[in-house]
């Protein structure tokens, strides 16, 4: 899996140069800042809805595709800052004791 | 990284058998659905005030910091619901035209 | 302005019973209550983000009319659930130890 | 209900000048605006989560009470920015067509 968020990551950093017109990635690059962490707002809003209605009633998808957006648009907004997945990684794998994990994904290519 | 997001989803499955009092997870757990989304919004809203404050000042460190703190309550609410980042990760693929990714990370062990 | 906030309650509440494609609340009312909570979570991190730019640049009409659209968003989510303003002012009353200025209002026409 | 809006402003631009410790609205003032700003963040969380809680069981007390508490973070909010809960309730009063009993309730004395 490490290889699909090094592959959005490249994928989004690519976006920067596009046309804002060519792509939703790119249009939003080009609003900004705000527009960005007003759609983290926004899919964090949705997330806690489909987990609530999932605690209703048994249906778990609306989550799953949620938090996906969730995470697409963080992963936006760490690009649009400069930032990668892996610096986030980094700091949890710190805190839970794993660093040994990341030492040895930057050592060895994953296949 | 994948064993990363995999080791931690690991350690947060393991923390439901725990007693509430011995770990800041298990003690969510007990405290059930809404505690847990109450922390997705907090630190949705902190990746937010952190974001705007790296745009002022270049400083981007608190950014990644609440984005790990985002992601960490993310997954907490994921295993609470008995999802993985897995189901996350392949919605993102699928949208991403980057289904192989996916699916050669669960038919190859990556080291 | 105690009038206000009572005539936009009835406004809101004459809006139920309209078609939903008559106007904004009613379409609002049709699509339902996480239509509407979605708009409350929206609003609350533009305000958000309006308070941060005006810390920034002095400018603070931005904070005054997303901080309109967060209440009357609330508004219309205290009506969908057949809730008052009141019923939300009464309690601030009491909390600040202020009830004596609802009783009276409640009391006396307020002119 | 408007002196009671008024009197809470009241009562929190007072608190501008006491110390920190005397009282909650004084520390969060201290801690500054993104203290604040999350706490409206936390609060609007509280309000969806108290929301569909309401949807499922009928009980609707804790959605007044977090409205309450929505509210209140955000005259903080406005106070901090030397604004007044009167600034957002004219713009409300434009919108809604209302602005006769704005404009009313600043030339008469409200009893």
């Amino acid at each position: 899996m490490s290889e699909l968020l090094q592959a959005l990551a490249e994928t989004l950093e690519q976006r920067k140069s596009a046309a804002p017109e060519s792509s939703y990635v790119a249009s939003l690059y080009a609003k900004g800042l705000n527009k960005i962490l007003e759609k983290v707002g926004e899919e964090a809003t949705e997330v806690i809805l489909a987990a609530k209605d999932a605690e209703t009633s048994g249906a778990k998808d609306a989550v799953t595709q949620e938090m996906a957006d969730l995470w697409f648009h963080c992963m936006i907004c760490l690009a649009h800052l400069n930032l990668s997945p892996d610096d986030v990684l980094k700091v949890l794998a710190e805190r839970q004791g794993l660093s040994g994990l990341v030492e040895k994904a930057s050592r060895t290519p994953s296949n």
